[in-house]
């Protein structure tokens, strides 16, 4: 028998505190894998307390997940070199912009032979052109890196609601591995390799729920809705068959796809914002303020950083729909004029 | 040059008065068909005038679609035979459980050559399994049948609103003609000759919309719903491989199938009543009273068909969400353990 698996989570905000909860739990069902999990936290003073001390005593992550117990084996650590040196699995749970720094500091520090889950929705733009997350941390760390998408929307996870995820993994031992790690009877994990596909719908999905707060804002009902989150899954799938291998149709049906856009065209914050950049007529970035408290919101951001890409290859036609969210977000055009657009 | 075609609306309910506004300026704008559209109207009397007389001079259907004016080409026939007597195409736009009546009543007048387009949503039960609308006209009237499906809310689609529409057909002559009579701006249509599951996705859907509700009505959120409805779009893919030739996995991702599960699970009453359902604590039967007037709701029916067809086949096991929405509604299953059932 293999020795059993040491998990690292890193990252424990809303997102990472509730996989925590089903990562803690499986590591403590199966010999698989070491039960202490660690979870790097960046500290933080709540309330003359440290965030990494409550977590460790009360088993409570009081500023990201409140009101939920997360198993004991998971244990936070400040420092993120020492939360994933002894690793065998790291699960990536952060905030987008912060991973390549949280890469570079791992570097050298990272178990041979370990392997990597993302579960960071979003691309980023380079020079040459856009680059999904698991490709970042593929460069910075050279290990196998599998993703994990879907409509998963972190309070409905933490208290054990139903739901379903896509696990994409080119490498099958670690997919089974990775499987049990995640899997529960209410949280069924289905297993693709194609996971260029799994990432991409991840990103382009707010791309969409831009539109479809559009659609909201302009007053339009359920059937012009419904077409245009279908136009915006048609470029997901034009955009994943023309940029990566191995698409596979089938994937657009699994949570990461169908799921996911369903969820985040119907809940979520680029939907809400979408509609109010609409109905309120200011910019994304009062609204940014207003309602986000100055956070940025993904799908403009994708917008942008797709649009690049697109507008270098001058293939802006083909993608009208997320051209039309770019051109409204960031250049100016009538939000009024996006049917037309499409 | 081809004569031009006739065209015969068979019914003049709420979404066949929507279609003949497009129908009747399609009509109007092309050489390939004949200006004049009839349309049958089962008489009624409103307020002591003929709806068919309403019709044809006030140019508004005021029962089914009042404040909506129809073309003026649109004209009121209230005989269905003498409506469809020189017609080169029809389409049949009319309640489900009427199909086969007036297919029996046109039988014989109808001209030869003459294709159909059925635009109705359903499936019927018969002894040796289920069978497609289309397939009752073809047997009753030996012509070609098209289908046309799609997130379509009648009020959304007569008001000129943007979507989207599938046309299922087998012969590429007559979908072209279809695709001149019904596509439009607003209105874009797509065509697969993958025609049996454009319809199994118009009957199926409801079954889902059942399922949605339940979920709706016991509190879940987003991950959830979305979880359950794409369960349903895979069983509803797996009904169609099993039982008809030629299904496309693309198909499911056509406005006959994403987009009109969303609307659907979304909108509509299926979802609603179902909810109802739940939070209620009545019957489908009691609630179909208070709520639609004591119309039957399409989304039992039709698993109350399809089960019928699975039980004969000993697959109940493979179709968790369909049986279930079945035992919920005919058979006392609580819905509290709906999920536990998929």
């Amino acid at each position: 028998m293999a020795a059993p698996k040491k998990v690292a989570i890193v990252g424990s905000g809303n997102w990472g505190s509730a996989i925590s909860k089903i990562i803690g739990l499986n590591a403590q069902g199966s010999s698989n894998f070491d039960t202490t999990v660690n979870m790097w936290v960046f500290e933080e003073m709540i309330d003359g307390e440290k965030l990494s001390e409550i977590i460790n005593t009360r088993h409570e992550n009081v500023k990201y997940l409140p009101g939920e117990k997360l198993p004991e084996n998971v244990v936070a650590i400040t420092s993120v070199v020492e939360s994933v040196k002894d690793a065998d699995i790291l699960i990536f749970v952060l905030p987008h912009q912060f991973v390549k720094g949280v890469c570079e500091q791992i570097k050298g520090h990272v178990k041979p032979g370990a392997f990597a889950c993302s579960l960071i929705k979003g691309v980023d733009a380079t020079q040459g052109g856009i680059q999904l997350v698991s490709r970042i941390i593929y460069k910075t760390l050279g290990m196998d890196v599998s993703v994990l998408m879907g409509a998963n929307i972190a309070s409905e996870v933490a208290r054990g609601d139903f739901c379903e995820s896509t696990l994409g993994s080119r490498n099958a031992d670690n997919a089974q591995l990775l499987y049990e790690l995640f899997h529960r009877d209410h949280f069924r994990i289905s297993i693709t390799q194609d996971a260029a596909t799994v990432e991409v719908c991840g990103a382009i999905k707010n791309i969409i729920a831009i539109a479809a707060g559009f659609c909201d804002g302009l007053g339009y009902g359920s059937s012009t809705k419904a077409a245009v989150m279908r136009i915006g899954m048609m470029e997901m799938w034009q955009f994943a068959t023309n940029y990566y291998k191995g698409v596979q149709l089938g994937t657009f049906l699994e949570s990461c796809g169908f799921s996911d856009v369903i969820a985040t065209c119907y809940g979520g914050r680029n939907r809400k914002v979408a509609e109010a950049f609409v109905t309120a007529n200011k910019t994304i970035e009062e609204l940014e303020k207003e309602m986000l408290n100055g956070q940025k919101l993904q799908g403009p951001l994708a917008s942008y950083e797709v649009h690049q890409l697109l507008k270098k290859e001058d293939k802006e036609k083909d993608y009208p729909l997320m051209t039309a969210v770019y051109r409204i977000c960031y250049e100016g055009a009538p939000v009024t004029d996006f049917l037309k657009m499409i």
